[in-house]
């Protein structure tokens, strides 16, 4: 893929950067936003686009702040206008009415993200702006509007069709691979070696999705481990010396960890497609494995036990019922599982397939769920059936044993 | 660039096209469509999208027509619903209503066509889609509508940022050198030999903007000859038999054919990127160029003339006054040049350079300007301004010699 | 591969090439390669092969029979001096002894063709020199000398290691394919629609081998068609109309033409690990394979029947019958078959599967065998003992079909 | 370069490797080797050599030292059949009594190694094997001719004209830096971030030379810092928190490093080659580099001030005085300079231009020369003029700085 950042990084690129560092005119950022979405024609719209985000980048944060405010507040839609044009679609619809009316529901940020997009390396910048904003969102609600523009761009940007899906092993350039150690957001990587560990070895594997115009970042990423069986423990599956398997003798693929790795592309969601799209590949290229499963953290179970006052018991029969209990019957208001992981499987047609005791002994799976852990299963023969009950009934889909695991506890406030 | 498309086509996507071909439950086309907008998760979109590619693929002519009103007349914006979410937004303006407003104001056939995109090679069969509609629409011009949204998404999706510059040459894939001979405008391209004759000599040179989506398909290419000099012929440039130059010891870079290859992209403009990227990457590769020029045609001169009731003159300069003439000073009713390939010229903030007669002997030639051609001249110190005084008071710019030859000349109805 | 193209055309390399036009010095080609060889470092090694490689591609045929003439007359071995040192190595075998003889051993002229290949493009070259040499044996025997030892450095060179199999498709540079229409030896290649059947329909393939240092010409290519059944007629196999098979559908793979491409490789064998490789290639990409057969020219045939003083019958059983017998028991005086392409593929291991009259039906086909032509089979699990027993005691495989037809014919002089 | 490492595993390949692992036979690795070498065709040479160089890789240490005596003692020359065949061809000069004679006087090892390589990942091994026999060599004298052998055909094999210059920086495969960090021999790299810090400012380069058979193996590379100026202390050089300068406004390019990776190719010199294309490249890409230079160690100096029976002086000024005598002084009995490091450099043409006392204040710095370091300067202008007077007769190039240190010394035994 480095061939796009070659591609992308010419000379007139860098005599655009030279020329944007001082804006001769003494413009302020606004006054360069103005002049961008006003150009009519596209000559100097490179120039601008890159001032501005040169600009943006030497901001201090409160700068950035008044930036955004600027955006939410000047940049927006325009109601009156909206209603005139409305007024006018509705009394003679044809393609100059409802071209005008089109032009006034898109509020002008949105363009004007599109022309900031021009230049080379653009995306990824727009990207960290609105982790930016996202940021600063708490304490200013406001921004909502504006990140929503942002974020109904971004669903288009990173459409589907556009990500492309890149094997992450020892190969790879070392700087994605110094991203995967940082951007590792369930099993910490704690060295180079560990990173090794977990790519190297005959029964290791890990797939992520890339943007053709942000070659070096990965989106999103998971790691899988090749079996016998489905395992049963993170600590066992992660060991150190233990012997690896010859990838063709596997029966199972693990998904064991999956990791977002843009805050900036929050809400925009890629780990249903990038299971599918690995689970489509090993079966390519590894026809012995027969089964699709996770081993996964339990986040929200020591939490939600609190919130019910009692703790998680000793037992690890007890400890093995009351999740399952938790995961399969626990529900928010809104009538969807308690638990976000078991939330995002069941949601793309996995269910609930086993619980473990002293599943992942390190200290935060001990915090988070008592060292319990889960698998869920994709069976590729029940997924659209699971995800349909599940999204219109809101049906877990569980195996036998985790239901009658469920079904041996009772808990009052459930 | 075919490492995208080879991981684009896995098998799991071909599983997908296997399991799509008869729709098993006999939906139709309208059914997939409001099946696939209403799909809250995103589990069987994969297979929906594909299902109606493929049904799309398969229709004839008249079917086409019929989805098309299909989506012009059931998946347009709702204005009752619009205008009553303009209202709740008016009274209080917050996240909730600004989201809810915005999800009406764009048409669902928007995220039809983004969902429908998932698939690997959808983004090249929506852009003929678009060629289809766009056909249609000369006798069916209630389809407006639904193109503006088709153009407005794929202004996003096709914006500079995402566009990647290739050069194409004796060592490209033949299977896009066959486009190139397809898809040339300007001046026809007869054989394989006649195409090598314009890729592979030392002072010859060709770019193409590429999207990653479609890796296989030029967008727009143009095509250079390094000159020593300024030429006046277009049948001198391209004579069969000529001694090439060292590309190092040309002065001059001259844009001899533009061609767009993607009718499905009609309105979306790459020109004007493509130029100035162009410019740089020879700048950067060959110091001693000096001199950006076209040697471009005037396809509008003959009809114009036809319309002043008065032939284009023998005396060759004579005829060059009169083009001069009709570049400069011929105006369309909203102030514009004439002629087309001016007012691309123009707008990119070149200048009319030089006419020349006896410039371009083909028929073509002959019949659209008696053989007269013209040089347009990108001179990076003046490109910005330029284009601010053609953009905002339609001021031509032209050289002294052009303005003395238009000036020679007095017509009556110019 | 066009990387190494890159990398090895850099800016120094073009310093040299300038600096080597004109030798300051005024030496000639001889006592240039004099300095070569004697050069104790490498230091101005590479301006100097550069500059003999230049002065040679400048030269005119008979300059070059006269530097062939000094390399076979001056950059031979010392007999004298081997002599000696096979005296003392006798005397005393040791590191140093063995060491003296060695170098004595080996003409100089192979030092001098290692230290010419040091430049970029070089091993090209030396092949093209070696092309030329060839052609002048025929006059100069006495040049067979410094063939035998070009030959041998060769064979070091192209060591089936370092060469690297790439399949040869519509999507490879047109540089390439163009090679491919000049080097098809068997079948002609009429025009680039003609190479287009013979490479973008589903049911066909072509993999040519290439060694890294000659990146953009291949040195032999083999082209297979993908069939149910085994075919029996070249123009049916590619007949113009006709539709292609889906390759997953495909029983056979059909080897229908292989060409050697560099003359200047001649004696150095590829054809046996080229068609060995493929086999293992399409095995694993197309399982549904289950035979590898050849469609084969029979090009001794006619001449050979010239010979015996007898016509090719018009019966096509009694054209099968004696094509049989010539094939199965027509022998050299070596033992080995009378026909080339015979004695490849039952050096190979393969083994004549069968015979077909009306085969290959144009001009060619009719003056070399009437136009019939045969199938070898490469049945892997025959190949080895196929193999020795033609390589030990000269037996012939062939099917029992064939071996009945060539019993019902009795010839005289067979 | 992971083109390569595809294409050469195929399933072929790997069907081999499968079918090697017992010889079935039961035949020793002796009569493998009798057998690939006998072997008229090819057809089982694959397995043959897979099966030999499997054989070897599992065999323990004095196996291997057993297989060396048999290759040692039995395939090397016979010197009555090369008397024999001398005699005829000194009787009679022809092709058949010149190719008699040259098949004998090549040791059946050759063509043994040369088959032996067919086989994907034979080079790798091969170069492996004589690591190994170089190391038994020092007990077993004896090894030394197959060992020149090996050497004669690796030097072919190596050759310039086949090698690949590539850039190493923090995009290269992990794999090929965690080599770099072992094979680093001057200045150790010592964790992930060190080696970061020599890789990714912008201001250092690091190149290697690879051989296509080898593709993921570095042969030898070189560390480069861009500096203002010429340095005078490593420590200075590598400091952790020094700020980068922008590349195009270095003047210096300071090879700081150079490191042989393989130990199976002593003897075969690629650093001269090296040096040379990194000094164009560099010129190339970054035209204001004016001065190339080195920042070396002086690995001999404590040793041979030791064997002048005085240690190094503490006055940083008479260090440098007598280092200076040691460098441009102090010569073996060969007449050649005593250190190594020094030999490389002025035997490329270059010059010594500076000393400079505590440049290298590690444990190891101060071992080996009490912390004193030099630079030699690589003068385009006088590269080929040095390399001449230093080969032919034994001038040392030294700056008029660096004799006059030189002769303020005075020394017994120098």
């Amino acid at each position: 893929m480095s061939l796009f950042a070659d591609l992308l990084s010419t000379v007139f690129d860098r005599r655009y950067r030279g020329a944007s560092e001082p804006d001769r005119k003494g413009r302020t950022i606004e006054e360069l936003c103005a002049d961008l979405i006003s150009n009519s024609g596209e000559v100097s719209g490179m120039v601008l686009a890159r001032l501005i985000l040169d600009r943006y980048a030497a901001m201090e944060w409160e700068e950035r702040r008044a930036f955004f405010s600027y955006l939410t507040n000047s940049q927006g839609i325009n109601t009156t206008s909206m209603r005139t044009a409305l007024d006018t679609y509705e009394a003679h619809q044809d393609k100059s009415s409802y071209k005008a009316l089109m032009d006034l529901v898109e509020p002008p940020r949105q363009e004007l993200a599109r022309r900031l997009n021009q230049v080379p390396g653009a995306t990824g910048q727009l990207v960290d702006m609105r982790a930016d904003l996202l940021h600063m969102a708490r304490e200013n609600p406001e921004f909502a509007m504006l990140d929503l523009d942002l974020r109904h761009l971004f669903a288009s940007w990173f459409n589907r069709g556009f990500l492309v899906l890149r094997p992450i092993n020892w190969e790879s350039p070392a700087e994605i691979l110094e991203k995967i150690i940082v951007y590792e957001a369930v099993h910490a990587i704690h060295s180079w070696d560990d990173l090794r560990r977990r790519l190297q070895p005959t029964d290791r594997r890990c797939f992520a999705f890339f943007h053709p115009a942000m070659p070096n970042e990965p989106l999103i990423f998971v790691e899988v481990a090749l079996t016998k069986g489905i395992p049963d423990s993170i600590q066992g599956l992660l060991a150190d010396g233990r012997a690896p398997l010859e990838a063709r003798n596997a029966d199972t693929a693990v998904f064991y960890s999956i990791s977002n790795c843009q805050s900036g592309l929050a809400g925009i969601s890629f780990g249903n497609s990038l299971i599918k799209q690995v689970v489509a590949d090993l079966s390519r290229e590894l026809p012995g494995l027969k089964t699709f499963v996770t081993l996964s953290p339990i986040p929200g179970l020591t939490r939600w036990l609190e919130k019910q006052g009692r703790p998680l018991p000793d037992d690890p029969t007890a400890q093995r019922q009351i999740t399952a209990h938790y995961l399969t019957l626990a529900k928010r208001p809104d009538g969807g599982p308690v638990d976000p992981v078991a939330r995002f499987h069941l949601g793309n047609g996995a269910q609930v397939h086993a619980v473990h005791a002293s599943a992942d002994t390190s200290s935060n799976g001990i915090d988070q769920s008592g060292g319990v852990m889960v698998n869920y299963l994709y069976d590729l023969a029940q997924i659209t059936q699971n995800h349909e009950k599940f999204a219109t009934v809101g049906t877990i889909a569980a195996s036998s044993e985790v239901r009658a695991l469920a079904s041996a506890v009772t808990l009052q406030n459930a």
